[in-house]
């Protein structure tokens, strides 16, 4: 993909829009999840292993994969975005390849393609134990970018 | 899809496993899911919305709607498993349709295709404001069976 | 999904306009697919087996099944869309159910969820021997609408 | 994803039964597509443009795409399979990223993660032209061993 190097203008732009739209999720709160790494068509989130992020065997739940794989997929595309549009998940695919078992799970997500009305991105989920990330989860998604229509109010 | 007449021993048995499993995922617990209907081959989920499940609009967020849709389809899956045996989720796919804008947000789950060892299930998600239900996602997802492989301890 | 009713004259409009961008597919000849059922919002193709179609047991490939239903697709959408607008697939999902194993494969698509810019769809395709259809794949697939751009040249 | 290094035997074990199949397939042959590299856990497919693989525009159809990749992925995956077992497509998922505009159709597959019964393999589709390769798709699929069921008869 070829990216227009951004100025640092323009990065603070989304860095600020980015995590203002974060922000009022109440679900990434309730998850625990938070921003790691932001750069233009690149997202990073991660969250620590506690009981309420469980399935029956003790490791992240695949919704909790499905979720921050999603949300960082939609953020990497929402950095492409001019300001006063709004960001919307078309549709995503997941694949599970491996139990989610580790301490923190890190969500990697990237543009693929950035069309103007269409953003197609890939995420990769990890499970880290330690030093040690395990790939447990990838995911392909089609971002929708709502041109004139602010996704944070006032 | 044709099912086998499950004897009432059966249902019986199937009811009490996937509880017993469901029981045990701290994430349903945290997203406030509980099964409202569990039959041979079906089950439906339901959350009441609180700011805890929300996205940057203040609707459901769309991880639980994946969340939901998911498990919905596991548990349909379980039903047609045996004794002793794991349900694990290989992938899904979600298209997001209509924004789920509710007081309760509801995923209904069939199994399509019951294979040995793959069991394929669509859902759909609603969200519901009074006697109104939205439909807001539909899902395809393939579920695994692991034989010989208990998802409950004890 | 609510579609409103078209009058005979819009009907015959979408009739010509799919039929027409169906005959300038180089694949479908080549696949020897016809169009047997259009209404608005849904559609339905079918092909008879010739080796030419087969994967290495002798039914159908699934990529016969995938190009079908995801024409199928296109085309259900196409007719909910306007004159002088051109259809586009975004992505589809398929899962492959049972082998395709019959005479005649079958197609059947519907429009789920109809939006101005992107309509979502699901197909079913069964193989068919004499009088017996056997459900052998499900697709899920968003489609774009090209507003302003002509499918059909001239 | 760690492959066990093959040896020069193994190599020419899984060469041939690859082969074979793939020349059993009719509709690969229709399409005209060949297989351009085989490794254990790669596979890369080329097919030339003609009349007979084009959609309304001209270019490279969807369907084409969706059945290079897919075959791709089989493949890869099969590479990684033991004598005597079959290879079968349980789903796949492609998101269309640009016209696939070029004299020739170029599907690159690798192994992501290689389970005992399924492999999760992703694919790339080129449109070449000359020197140039437009990336126009993206596939993620899930693929199933069939143990002591050959893929090949006699």
């Amino acid at each position: 993909m070829k990216l227009n190097p951004a100025s640092s203008q323009d990065s603070a732009e989304y860095q600020e829009r980015v995590r203002e739209s974060f922000s009022r999720q109440g679900f990434m709160k309730h998850i625990g999840a938070t921003i790691t790494e932001l750069v233009a068509g690149k997202a990073e989130l991660r969250a620590r292993l506690r009981e309420e992020l469980t399935q029956q065997h003790g490791y992240f739940h695949a919704g909790v994969s499905a979720t921050m794989a999603d949300v960082a997929c939609g953020y990497a595309a929402y950095t492409l975005m001019t300001e006063g549009s709004s960001v919307l998940t078309v549709e995503f695919k997941i694949n599970l390849i491996a139990p989610a078992k580790g301490e923190e799970l890190i969500a990697r997500a990237r543009v693929v393609r950035s069309g103007k009305t269409l953003k197609i991105c890939n995420a990769d989920v990890y499970a880290r134990n330690g030093a040690d990330e395990t790939h447990c989860a990838t995911m392909l998604a089609t971002i929708m970018c709502l041109a004139g229509k602010s996704d944070n109010p006032g």
